[in-house]
């Protein structure tokens, strides 16, 4: 299947337009939803059986575990067959039928509406997870399984992978009857910069830098027709450890916290990277205890390293903070690129509300900074200031009344987590990957769960029209049994 | 009531600010959907408690007739019930509940995922309906329907009416026990530009002109924080009338389009402004016989009567057109402002091509453009170059496939007439109020329909969560028997 490989990469602003052009004109639209449920069967199918082969290219590329990229490779099959489920269940199209009547001001005729494809998609893939929020990954599988055909941008850190899948991708696709078109690949940032300006490109898919999902945001809003720009930017996922939960198991907490923030190089979107603890706990030595233990590890691209260098550094010049961990500063330690160390920065309430913004910016790798607070006022104050996040956690003890606190995170936070870690994203229906600016730009819906298939549809009705134009899920009968709405009333 | 419209009224930045700050700590997001609903049906109750006196204002600030605006009357307060039964009846809050299954990867915790309040709302309202899209129109009630606290920027074309509205409404809001703060009213184009602006705004409805409302969109892009932009920017309402339904009926169609385009002086945002005919059928002979007899009406404001004047005169001048009706210029005719004649332009298919951004953008009055096709060829490519538009319709004959036109003008529009006319919006939950860019600048939801609500939500995502901390809506056995789905399956 590698000779494919070739038909699927796009270079240079001609190849962009090409590759848009033949997105908009593949007819994906047309395919059923059963049909499109089969062929996104057939790309995790695909995925598996070069599974070793996959893994072998990623790890060199990446330098994440082979054991974790294995099983990322599970998650990212898992992920294209649960969007074929929510394809051939149907209850995403919002199907909703109305009969006349000719009583109502004004009078109401046979409606009836539904969702149907915006349009290509433009996929901007993450570094972090190579295969499932890359080019088959999330963003694609909602796409494709909403009717959409998808432009990737590969992600400049792992170039040969982003090749390999998209050619089995398109190879796997032509061998289960798929159009030509709904998917291909393009490279660079000039290329990302015309795919989002391309009168193709319906909607913009985004995992990735505040700095860089900003940027590309602006180009789809500055369209002469703007299009929804889908971006999850950075996040700093706050936990908050009551003093109750501290006393009970402090050194369980710092296991748990060492293990969730440095996973894989702390390279997830979720990585707790703020941390609210009591002042007097103890928690700061049971998280010293641990850290000892705590391996380096070789970031995801050198420039990463030396990103999370600069940031560690940055923090561990301050003088009004503790510093638990070895910090490398990028210029002067040549073997910065191959291991960066895990560090905890130790800091007061007032220290963190006084310089709140340098405390707030995400850095990248396996670091977090420890809040301590003296009281439930010192925090209220802190968490007043929070801005969005994919998460929030509270680690509580049993009994406490977590309900004032648990308001106060919902309001920024996509997810709430109790007595556990963010990182780890289960695939389920009730899943999503939200929380306000910057943790997404577009936060009425999400890149994960079952609901990101909103993001590339767009409700269409049909005002008395035949039977024989309207789509088979809105016609008497409901002779495809999708569930749907008549009259107001839920039902099959 | 009337003496509680002064302290619903803002003036300036300062005001905007005291409005915007008096949402965001209204408190509305506790309330519960119970709460709300009766609310929204108080408002209901309070404008047709004030019918007389409101149409009065209306009428006098307005032009428009005293029965279209007692129905407007009618229509607004079934809205508000409407979006009452909406927030009661719960599915819109997309309850969804996993349980843990720890054999997935990765594993699967409880998982429960509802939508909750996005925030304070600015609404922008439209000249044209000074009810039914203006104070407590469908922006407001959606947004209320939502938990979402509304500050409105009154439209400068009916100022008295407004203030008179928003005190009936804070009024009647502060009797049924609602919060301060959750509506309020500012008036001003400095005072709209900081509302979009203002940090506590999180998110906009707009219904008026593509100018207006790319400004105001550009402004909630550029924000630190982004703000979703739900606009709706005018309309030109394509119609076809087949060879068939024109020898079947041109009588018959040209008495319709005109009842259509002139009514309410042709300021309806579905007012049908392009038509495709067949250039041989008789249907512009019948046209201009109908439109002798259609009078002259005076339209919203002084400035749209000089801008229709100056939008028809633009068609007139041109060489390649006829012209059917009386068009008065602007600067020449002292009388302009309180009598607009109703106006047919016609022009062939090649012209139109020729042309097509002279003609493809909207006049915004009593005035519609008929497009001349020789053959399907001609209307294929008419229809080709079309953009986004809240409506299409086809007149056909019983027996003719019209799935061919379908499928081209559901990509553009968001409702499709078959047989009928576009204006005319009826309330129900498969209505919408759609298409593409310009017609909407966010096509993923709209302001028409129970889906309105949606504009307004985000989701949260609760994870191993005490039953203390969740909504009711998401507890255990389903207290308040909303529509759930529950480990992927629909059910009450």
């Amino acid at each position: 299947m590698g000779g494919a490989a070739g038909a699927a990469v796009a270079g240079g602003a001609a190849g962009v337009d090409a590759a848009a052009r033949a997105a908009a004109s593949s007819g994906i639209e047309s395919a059923s939803r059963e049909e499109r449920a089969a062929w996104l069967e057939a790309l995790a199918a695909a995925l598996e059986a070069d599974r070793g082969e996959l893994v072998a290219i990623a790890h060199r590329e990446t330098h994440l575990s082979e054991t974790r990229l294995d099983g990322e490779v599970t998650r990212t099959a898992a992920q294209l067959r649960f969007f074929a489920g929510v394809a051939r269940e149907g209850s995403y199209l919002e199907a909703t039928l109305d009969s006349p009547d000719p009583t109502t001001i004004p009078p109401r005729p046979d409606l009836r509406r539904m969702l149907r494809p915006l349009g290509p998609v433009a996929v901007f893939t993450a570094s972090n997870f190579p295969f499932a929020f890359s080019v088959l990954g999330n963003d694609t599988a909602s796409a494709l399984a909403a009717g959409c055909a998808v432009v990737v941008k590969a992600h400049p850190g792992h170039p040969e992978l982003s090749r390999r899948t998209a050619g089995l991708a398109v190879a796997a696709l032509a061998s289960a009857g798929a159009p030509d078109g709904i998917l291909s690949l393009v490279e660079g940032v000039e290329a990302g910069v015309a795919l989002v300006q391309h009168p193709s490109i319906a909607a913009v898919g985004f995992t990735g830098s505040v700095r860089g999902g900003r940027a590309l945001f602006d180009l789809a809003c500055a369209r002469r027709a703007p299009i929804p720009f889908y971006g999850e930017l950075g996040s700093i996922n706050p936990v908050v450890v009551t003093p109750a939960a501290a006393q009970e198991r402090a050194a369980d907490l710092a296991a748990g916290l060492v293990g969730s923030f440095t996973r894989d190089g702390g390279q997830y979107c979720t990585k707790p990277g703020l941390v609210f603890a009591p002042s007097d706990s103890g928690f700061v030595d049971a998280l010293a205890s641990v850290l000892a233990d705590a391996p380096a590890q070789r970031l995801l691209t050198d420039g990463m390293s030396g990103a999370f260098a600069d940031g560690a550094s940055a923090f561990a010049g301050r003088d009004d903070v503790e510093v638990i961990g070895t910090v490398r500063a990028s210029d002067t330690d040549v073997e910065v690129a191959e291991a960066s160390s895990p560090v905890v920065i130790v800091v007061e309430a007032a220290t963190f509300l006084a310089s709140r913004e340098d405390f707030l910016a995400e850095c990248f790798g396996p670091l977090t900074v420890v809040v301590g607070y003296a009281d439930s006022a010192e925090l209220s104050a802190a968490v007043g200031v929070l801005e969005g996040s994919l998460t929030a956690t509270i680690q509580h003890a049993g009994d406490e009344d977590v309900a004032p606190l648990t308001d106060a995170l919902s309001r920024i936070a996509g997810r709430v987590v109790f007595n556990g870690w963010p990182t780890g994203v289960a695939i389920a229906w009730a899943q999503h990957h939200g929380g306000s600016w910057p943790s997404t730009t577009a936060s009425v819906h999400t890149s994960v769960g079952a609901s990101a298939i909103r993001r590339f549809l767009t409700p269409i009705a049909y005002q008395d029209a035949p039977q024989s134009v309207l789509p088979a899920e809105l016609q008497d009968g409901n002779p495809l049994r999708i569930p749907r709405r008549e009259n107001g009333a839920l039902g099959a």
